[in-house]
């Protein structure tokens, strides 16, 4: 083997399909559906240029030298109050600052995962979070979406089959499927937890932006086992090139978590988490999360509403009451790799289901589209062009 | 055990006990001689101020939005091209931006160290460095530092008995030593990669920082087997507090490195690197490196010369021609980690060398000096009272 000298867990590490196709959608002129990105419409450019440039000036040395690990300490002292408020930071618990809520999974990865650790996960499932789990040995096992989230039989299952050390869920408005986990069955997970003596990763990029139903709560915060390691981030709020994120554990798990951030990048960049600080500081966050809220709920209306009038029958879709993405199934044996050829060469792109699965090559007849980041008028134009491709491959 | 349910990498892990320190000299009326840190005297603040403010409102959404893997295209290239003209990137490599210099230690030792692989290193070394091997799982073995670097007697001795996997080096102005490793010692540490089949990793933070002496070759830039990874940073020559670091890498190994990096933290954030690429574009970057180079001659120079007039002739001190650091030998049986407690408590701070070593928990009579954050009258009380604590348990 030309490389056997790399390390086993990088050898059959494939880089994000997503990623690739982001590269391809960047330089044309197709209308893209296959983001993960929030709107740069709400980006609060301006008020960060003048932030920026006030903390640079007068609070420069901060910025640009070394920092804490554990997070710049104003920011780190709202967060840790946010989170106490919302009851998902116990006291024996402790939280840091991360960059990005990516980097969040891979601490968490790092400090629990060894060669060949079962991680069980939503099938499909973020696919930067599957890629984490991947590149430490864990061994990745799918479990199907419900409607109301995760298959928590088929996790029984799983658990008395094989010891299970961490589950990885986003419960609330799920990537890719934008489905939200029930109550009842986040009790359970957590019951499962501690039955099965298994973790749990709960990833939350999401949960501030829900524009119908009610708020249900957090895994982290039903949770007194100390089993819930909580991933939240400001990606989806404020900004995901910032890369400021954030993350909740019981203090010993977080304390090797901490470690492992220091020998992966010293500190988040103190200028972005000074950034985030002031703007929460002197701006009305709630108010600017709303722009975002009301934006994508008339988004995702529209793009139910336009599949619903041009969509063929044999094509499903999830309803998510809030997050970026909804999720499409074609009743029959289809691939939607090849789908998403067709769709590429009509100038538009979506993100094909395999990619979102534990095993990526497998045929998958469904796929991932976001709402977030496409105009009005694309949206209905980029639906109309899968649905006729749809019908003629339905054909 | 308590913690049998962590990751074997991270259970032994320790926090690094120069950030220790640093947390508690931050809050008090202590002369740091521990630091690693570039004076923030030098930290372009006005510019950087306008330039973030200029950025953001003119090229927001690209600052804030989600970026690519590998690097802002701008940055990367520039970065690409500097490597080039210095010989550093042969056409079979290539190169990335990464979250500081740190982040591509871990990514290279991320894609090479299977558990159990000897890592060769410099005893003492760079502590981020140490603990990174040891995080996954790297089995370190120190090789004595001679004055022009690196034991090569040792490390091939250690060829002959042990698979190396790699061999991890910071051949200028080493951290904590200050050493330089000689040109014939780079050519045939270069020759020994090729004989005994292992890596190198080049680390080269303080690579422009040279005050006295010759320039010396790097090793990657007369690296024709494809064996050398290259670490760079601008922490040491802009700002540490805005992570921006690159690497350059055989294509193959670069191409791992820029998975397990989108795993890690998606990509280094945008307005950092814009900032960067706008300083380099835009004002006389070699003049500003020149301010610091200044600085630290002088720095060095007065620590010197107060080290020869203060300190017993028990302590022995390198002579380094560039960087921020030298380093103090005691000769006969000390523990500076006990030294290092009396002179906190005299209001000076310093790392004691076992912090560097692989085994630290074995009494080292060595320490690291920083010359580049103390002013010239805190480095003349500071060495006055370490020499003080000095005499009195060398009596």
């Amino acid at each position: 083997m030309a490389n056997e000298f790399m390390a086993d867990r990088v050898t059959s590490l494939k880089a994000s399909a997503i990623r690739e196709i982001f590269k391809m959608v960047g330089q044309s002129d197709i209308i893209s559906l296959a983001g993960g990105n929030p709107s740069a419409e709400i980006f609060p450019k301006e008020i960060l240029a003048s932030l920026a440039e006030k903390i640079l000036r007068e609070e420069g040395t901060t910025a640009l030298q070394y920092g804490v690990t554990e997070g710049y300490a104003p920011l780190r002292a709202k967060v840790k109050k946010d989170l106490k408020d919302k009851g998902i930071l116990h006291d024996t618990d402790d939280a840091l600052i991360t960059s990005g809520g990516q980097q969040l999974i891979d601490l968490c990865a790092k400090t629990l995962i060894n060669d060949g650790d079962v991680v069980a996960v939503e099938a499909p499932s973020f696919i930067g979070g599957l890629n984490c789990f991947r590149s430490y040995n864990g061994k990745l096992i799918g479990i199907d979406m419900e409607d109301d989230g995760m298959n928590l039989d088929r996790l029984e299952a799983l658990a008395k089959k094989e010891k299970i050390k961490l589950v990885y869920t986003i419960p609330t408005f799920q990537n890719p499927t934008g489905i939200t986990m029930s109550l009842e069955k986040r009790k359970r997970l957590l019951e499962m937890a501690s039955i099965y003596d298994f973790y749990i990763l709960e990833d939350n990029p999401y949960g501030a932006l829900r524009f119908s139903g009610a708020d249900i709560q957090t895994i982290k915060s039903m949770d007194d086992s100390g089993r819930v390691i909580y991933a939240g981030s400001f990606s989806k709020v404020i900004s995901p090139g910032l890369r400021v994120g954030f993350g909740a554990a019981r203090a010993d798990i977080f304390d090797r978590m901490v470690v492992c951030k220091q020998v992966q990048d010293v500190h988040t960049p103190c200028l972005n988490q000074m950034l985030v600080n002031k703007f929460i500081e002197e701006y009305d966050f709630d108010a600017h999360i709303k722009k975002s809220i009301d934006m994508y709920k008339e988004k995702c209306a529209k793009m139910i509403s336009c599949m619903d009038e041009y969509f063929p029958s044999f094509c499903t879709h999830t309803v998510p009451e809030g997050g970026i993405f909804l999720w499409c199934s074609l009743s029959g044996d289809y691939d939607t790799k090849k789908i998403m050829a067709e769709c590429i060469e009509k100038k538009v792109a979506f993100v094909p289901g395999a990619t979102a699965m534990v095993d990526i090559d497998k045929p998958c007849n469904q796929f991932r589209l976001n709402y977030s980041t496409p105009t009005l008028s694309d949206i209905e134009k980029g639906i109309f062009i899968i649905s006729e491709v749809l019908k003629n491959v339905g054909k």
